[in-house]
Order: structure tokens, then sequence, then C-alpha cells
């Protein structure tokens, strides 16, 4: 290429859950890849009255431009929803609404990051979050985390030993990869350390809805006495993710910020998504829906689970999300799920090498398993064979 | 505000345009601010009809997550159109659908720009490209810009004698905010300039469709040999622009590099919309939609011109723009648009000042009138109120 590029290109590589996802296009693929919501669920009926009706009663002003910040009865609601179930003091004006959570993300880098900036993370954390803020070539920190959230010490003694640390990010409720959820104390005494320290949190959220058992725990932001919580929230997992609606929620003055930079960024998200979600909300009962979905991926999380007591040998960890898509295992120390994974591929079972989700220190030990996607019978019968070549392999090693 | 935000927040300001556009939002304001089409003419039965049918057809497909390139059909299209409107030689893996062409100017910099490298844009230039582009810390070097295009030798004056141009940002085709159109031999030369200097050319064309007469010109890279030419394009003046669909078009291996760009920043398009343009256009004639769109702008730049002959002051110039939304007047050199707009605003009118287009120069004689948006009757009574307004105003300095 004879153009020069951005030096952040050098460090951008193709992102392999991606990758894996197109192999798993196959239909004869057992995929426990992706973090897929279960299309058979998708109100397919509601939606297309919904449309039809939201472009009756308001077709020109659906198809048209609209401002940046939002739709503003889906920013209401949205506002409702996470004081209702998070225990946050929010009203429409704190939240604007993004291109997918992901773009909170990535317009959290923009509003945050300068180049050497470090961001704290759970080890392992979500890899699309490294990959968005990596694009403002900042650095990360990783955090030990154990099953009550981030091991709180370590972290403080990160943010009172390191220079130009402007963010932490966490995922405290069924955290991708891992499906592990933050105790209360741990909420707490996170948005007591970023007030001390005077450090920006970004609470992820995307699965917090997809509870099968356990008590609801309140947002980390219910803790923040000096508004530095910054919450991103998604109509992707609860509703659908086609439409790419999600949001971000914060302090408005921090929220007028984030406007100006989606100004640049696309200008504002499709109005016709905004207001047919909107509409949904008005007419149907989302709870009633979100029942149907946390019932149906609580089945195949014991499936999943079953499965792999049963099939997989006993010398591997793995864990039990109350909620969310994903379980996270680990292998003995010698073995690499790389490795393992080229063999899976061969029977036509895939899954995501856990590498990937430590921005530093790989883990190649490690692997998520997705259960949210699949019947019930591709999920016994693909363990069962995973089981199978994982017993082989480790046996040869 | 406690914590600390990225440095290039205390370049990011509102956006003049965005700001007016709230005031325009009153009814009873005449504003020829924005850059909005006419939304008598949005397909709105069409797209009811196509919608549901995509549902039908693909709901789960078409409300789940999809590629981050792109709904094949679409980009394919696209390619097509292309290659047949503006005589490129592309293929569906040259295109990357993007959120409104916006998001093609917003990737640019992120792929292109390090921090203080330098973008060469025309003077004027599009508002909203000079946010997205210094979003990633870069400058700009305006190039004084005729009836025809670009001063080729103030561009290759700049070229030969500054180091860290990464981009050219042009819009060639009924320029946004001018209104004017390149000449063939002008595109040709910007073409063999980018080659030499080795600098890539981003080739702004939301409006070319929108011609009311003269000739259809060739893209700028019909004549790039070296691959140096990206070009981004939109749905939002030919269909609507809720859906928020654009695309950019460029060498195989530099859409690789968006793609994963991407990726990090928002996974991925709206599924739906993606899938219902590319239903629309598989069902019905969009020539003939876009040809009864140009017949109405073409009506409205008539009445416009003409009552800006009729009402206006005459020292004054404006541009005759042969297609597009946009007319650009320039005022006496002591006069300012700024304060004309005060007075404008108080009459309940509303128009863009020139300064804004300006990234580094502002001349503040100058304003950007839109005529797609409004009826005919107000575009007349507008621009008779204006137009004494202007005289008054011209009268007192």
């Amino acid at each position: 290429m004879a153009v020069q590029l951005a030096h952040r290109m050098a460090s951008i590589k193709e992102s392999e859950i991606r990758e894996i996802l197109k192999v798993t296009q196959q239909p004869d693929v057992i995929s426990f890849a992706g973090g897929l919501p279960a299309p058979e669920l998708f109100p397919i009926e509601a939606i297309d009255r919904v449309q039809h009706l939201v472009l009756q009663e308001s077709g020109t002003q659906a198809l048209q431009y609209t401002t940046t910040e939002g739709y503003p009865p889906l920013r209401h609601w949205i506002a409702e929803r996470m004081n209702s179930r998070l225990g946050t003091d929010f009203d429409a004006d704190n939240i604007l609404i993004t291109h997918g959570s992901q773009q909170g993300l990535d317009l959290s880098g923009k509003v945050f990051l300068d180049q050497d900036d470090i961001v704290l993370c759970e080890s392992p954390t979500y890899l699309a979050a490294i990959s968005a803020f990596k694009a403002y070539g900042c650095r990360f920190i990783e955090i030990p985390t154990d099953q009550q959230g981030m091991d709180m010490e370590a972290l403080e003694a990160a943010l009172a030993s390191t220079e130009r640390i402007k963010l932490i990010y966490v995922i405290p409720t069924f955290q991708n990869p891992t499906g592990k959820t933050w105790n209360l104390k741990k909420r707490q005494q996170l948005a007591e350390l970023a007030s001390k320290y005077n450090v920006a949190v970004i609470e992820d959220n995307p699965y917090g809805e997809l509870r099968f058992e356990g008590e609801d725990l309140p947002s980390v932001r219910t803790f923040d006495k000096t508004g530095q919580i910054l919450c991103t929230g998604s109509f992707s997992k609860i509703f659908c993710p086609g439409f790419r609606i999600g949001w971000i929620a914060a302090d408005k003055e921090l929220i007028r910020k984030y406007v100006l930079i989606k100004q640049g960024t696309d200008l504002q998200c499709n109005t016709i998504a905004q207001m047919v979600i909107a509409k949904y909300l008005e007419l149907y009962d989302i709870d009633e829906h979100i029942q149907k979905i946390a019932a149906l991926y609580k089945k195949r999380r014991d499936i999943a689970l079953q499965a792999i007591q049963r099939y997989f040998p006993e010398n591997i960890s793995y864990t039990y999300p109350q909620g969310g898509l994903f379980t996270w295992m680990e292998l003995p120390e010698n073995a690499s799920a790389r490795h393992l994974l080229e063999l899976a591929l061969q029977s036509k079972i895939a899954f995501v090498p856990g590498g990937s989700f430590f921005p530093n220190n790989p883990k190649e030990n490690t692997l998520r398993l997705n259960y949210s996607n699949m019947s019930e019978e591709r999920i016994d019968a693909g363990l069962q064979t995973l089981g199978g070549i994982l017993k082989e392999y480790l046996a040869r090693l």
C-alpha cells in the first residue's frame, strides 16, 4: 500500500471471534463461540406490527434525521428502567442513545483517552472493549479478579502507584467472558476508589437483565457520590441485536461531551429503530419477554453445565453463571485452548480460546463457552464431542 | 468535573448547525439552515411493504447480528451502481457499509490520522468533516477553490512543501456548502497529484445523484492508477436519512483495514435497515424515485435563486448549483453573517453562517442556504423577508 496509515493500525488485529464466527456460519458446525441471542425468541410479529404503526403514525419523522441525543421517549424509558432495576437516579437527559453498547465503549475511548493513557480492567475482560480502547492508543493494566469481583487491594495498589489512569472498565454482572458477578461490597468499594483517585468508571451491563436465580444487585453507580460512574446498556440481549441500539448513562455534563463527540462520529442513531423500540416498549410487556429469554437460557445453561460435568475430564474448572450467556473454563496449565480449537474444528465444534480476553498476559489454557444460541440437543451433543476431544488431547500432552 | 478528559475534548465545540437546527424545530420558523431531504418524498408505503416482507421472509436474520462488512446484496448493488454511474471498477468486496457517510469520515480519521497529521481540504468545506477529522488531532490546510474546483497549483505547492499530509478531503460534485462542481480536468489532476505525493483522497459524494441539468461527471477514482482514492456515499439523500446507511468504497486491502477498525467501533451496521434497503432496490425503481427528488429540488432551487435575484441587494454574490441541496452566498467584505442571523432569527428565519465551514480562516461574510426542505411558498416568503433584513443591515453598516 503506497499511502501511509495511522500508527494505531499496526496494533489492530483481526478479531479472533469474528473469524471463528465466519467458520461457524456453516450450518453443520456446533458453535459455542459467539455471543448471539436465541433468534427463535425474537418477537418478529410484534416488531412487524410496531414498524407498521410507526410508519403510519409518524412515517416522515421516523425516516428523517433526528437529534444526536436520541429519541426522547426512548431515553426516558431507559432512565426509568435503570432507576427501577438498578437503583440509579437518572432522567432522560442522563441518557445518550448509542449504536449498540459497543459504540458506548468507542465514544468513551474518544472522550477520555489520549495516547499512552491507561485503562484498568478485569482479567480477563471483554475482547471488543480491548479493541475499542486500544484504537485510542491506551495501555491496559489487568486487575486480578476472583469469584466476587476485582481484587480491591490490587486495584488500589494500581491506582496509587500509576500515573495516567483514565478509566476503569468493568462488567460486574454476568461478566463477559467469565459469567461471574461482583458482590455488593466490591461494587461499593469500586465507587469509593474511583472517587478517591478521580478516575472514571465504565460499568458495562449488557446481560444484567438475564438473571436465572439469585437476587438482583444494584449498579455500581448507586454508590457514586461524585458522578464518576458511567453505565452502558443495550437492547441487543433483551430485544434483538439487529437494530444496534444501546445507551450510555452518566452525569449530564459528561453526556453533553459524549453528544458533541457523537455528532462528528456518526451524527445520530437510526431514527426508525429508536421509534420502533420505544413503541414496542409502550405496547408490549418487555418483562414477560425477558422472562422467556431468561427461562430458555437457564435451561441451556443447566444442560451445558450437566454435559460438562458428564463428559469433560475432572482436572478442569469452570464457572457457574447465575445469568448471562457464558461459562468460562480453565484447563490444566500446560494445555492450550488454541490447539484444542484446531482439533475441535476438525469435528465441526467451535468455541473461543480465552487468550484474546487478556490484553497483556494471555492465559492460553482458558476458553469461553456460549450456551444461548443453540438447541439443547446440539448443546449436549456438541459438549459430548468436545469433552471427548479434550480428554484425548490432555492424555497426549 | 473531577475526572480528566482526553485533550481532544478541548477543541470539540458545539456544532453551530445542530444548535440552529434546534431553534428551527419550532414550526413557525422558516429554515434555510439544515441539509434535510424533503420528507414528503420518503417512500413510506413502499418501505412499509418492504419491511413486512423482510421480516416475513428472513425475520430472524434481519434482527440478528451480521458481519461487519455489511449485507452482501447491498454491497453488490452499491458496487454496480457506482460502476454504472461514476465509471468506477468495484465489486462487493470493495464496499464497507457504514453508519451514514459521516461514519465513513470518522473511520477514515481513525485509519489514517495520527496527532498533528495534516488534512488538505477545499475552502470552505463540509463542517462535520472538520469535526470528524479533528477528533484525531489533525490540522487542516485550506486549499483555495474556485468555480471549477481546487486550485491545483496551490494544492501541489502544499503537497510539495508540507510534511505529514495524510489525507485530501474533497466533495467534487454539488459541494457542501458551496454547491460547486469540479470539472473533469481537475478531477484527473487531483488523482495524479495524490499518486505523485502518495497521499490518500477521500472523495465524498452524498449529493451526486441529485443532478438538475448538465452532464454527469466521472468519479475522481476513475483516474486513480495507484489505489489511493476512497469514495464515500450515502442513502440519506436518495432514499431517506433515518436508516443511517452509507458506504465507503476503496481498494480491498484498505477496506480490510476499515473493517478491522469498524469492529472495535460499533461491530456492524443495523441489519434490518440494510436488508430493507436492499429489498427496496430489488422491488422498486430507485431511478424513478431519484428523478422525483431531483425534479422537486430543481424547482425549489429555481424559486430560491429567483427570489434572491428579486429580493436581495445587488452587492452580493451566490452560486448557481447544478444539483444538490445548497447555494452559497458572499456578502460585502465588512458584513457578518452571524450578525445577520441574529437579526433573521428575530423574524423567524434561519440559515447557517459560513464561518464554520472554514477550519482555519473563517470568512464571516458568507452563508449557506438550503432549498430542499421547504415548500416553494415558504422559500419565496422566507427569502423575501431575509432579503429585506439584509438590505437594512447593509444600509446600517
